[in-house]
């Protein structure tokens, strides 16, 4: 990964990767830095902004990434429900934390708590990456005849639930609350695509 | 408040409430003891272990907290059912954003983002105290005839949305969120006590 990707695109990446693990008020310029195997002085140059513009390209960045990754869970499935889309996308993080642990969580939720009520443009940038998530999802429960109308809020009602059981497997360091989600919700959301 | 609670008290309750604003990280012993307006010094003699500890008793209160409020929702039911038990634990948290505005999340939600990759006794605790939110819940489930086997997962089902639905609602600075899951969640929750 360090070869294919340039400088400034690892620095994002692993700004992206460490906010998830320990938050961002811990984050440290010079660790992205570290962490990157990037040249010192590589941050004034790419990120003019500092900090609040790194952190603000690795939240778009984790947006784009969860959105792209909807397409790519639709595309195993024949034919999709609003509940395998689910499921799939709790699988993901079950594969996650039994492959490496539960060290680290979503870099929005990690953005959010620590910088909501502190950095305005970092707070603007979350909603635009939640969006760049939910929008794809949105757009796929339309596909599933989930009703227009309805569609947006149950988009909102997987990433909700997905974004808390997250926050227990991590507080519990169990998948347990990952599988309760998917197997109490899923039934209900496929539901929607069938009335 | 400040005139009836201990200094030792006040110092936990201000540590919550620093921690559900800006993280873990962000809050200093410092600033604990200037919002709690505690005497300087008095950390060392109240917790003996610093900040993991002021921490540690933070994410306590909390849980119990949380707990508490769960019996006084069920009090104003008649009948109770989980539904209802859902959408109060939402709207308390929608009163609480229209009146103050979207600074603060839940603490420990905070202390998972920020501690659970690096500090276990914290993490140990964000788990005690979550289930000191869920038993009240898993228990009235079950007067309310949810199959016991179900109680306990239909809990997790309701602390995940919630707190997902937080993270929303802060990053987006909205309670559409918060609407969105109880409406969508309620009627789904009312299904498992009538089986």
């Amino acid at each position: 990964m360090a070869t294919t990707r340039s400088p400034r695109e690892r620095m994002v990446f692993s700004a992206a990767q460490l906010i998830r693990r320990q938050g961002v008020t811990a984050t440290g310029v010079r660790d992205v830095v570290a962490h990157a195997d990037a040249p010192r002085g590589s941050v004034q140059h790419y990120f003019p902004d500092g900090k609040t513009q790194l952190v603000g390209e690795a939240v778009d960045w984790a947006g784009r990434y969860a959105g792209r990754r909807i397409d790519r869970f639709l595309a195993t499935m024949r034919p999709p429900t609003p509940g395998k889309l689910f499921a799939a996308m709790v699988q993901q993080w079950i594969n996650e934390y039994r492959r490496d642990g539960f060290a680290a969580g979503c870099p929005l939720a990690a953005a959010t708590i620590d910088c909501a009520d502190t950095d305005e443009k970092v707070r603007a940038q979350i909603s635009r990456a939640l969006n760049r998530w939910r929008d794809p999802i949105t757009a796929a429960l339309k596909e599933m005849d989930v009703p227009p109308a309805k569609a947006g809020s149950v988009a909102t009602l997987m990433l909700c639930t997905l974004e808390g059981a997250l926050i227990l497997a991590r507080a519990e360091q169990s998948v347990q609350p990952l599988q309760t989600v998917a197997r109490e919700l899923a039934p209900h959301l496929d539901r929607y695509a069938t009335r």
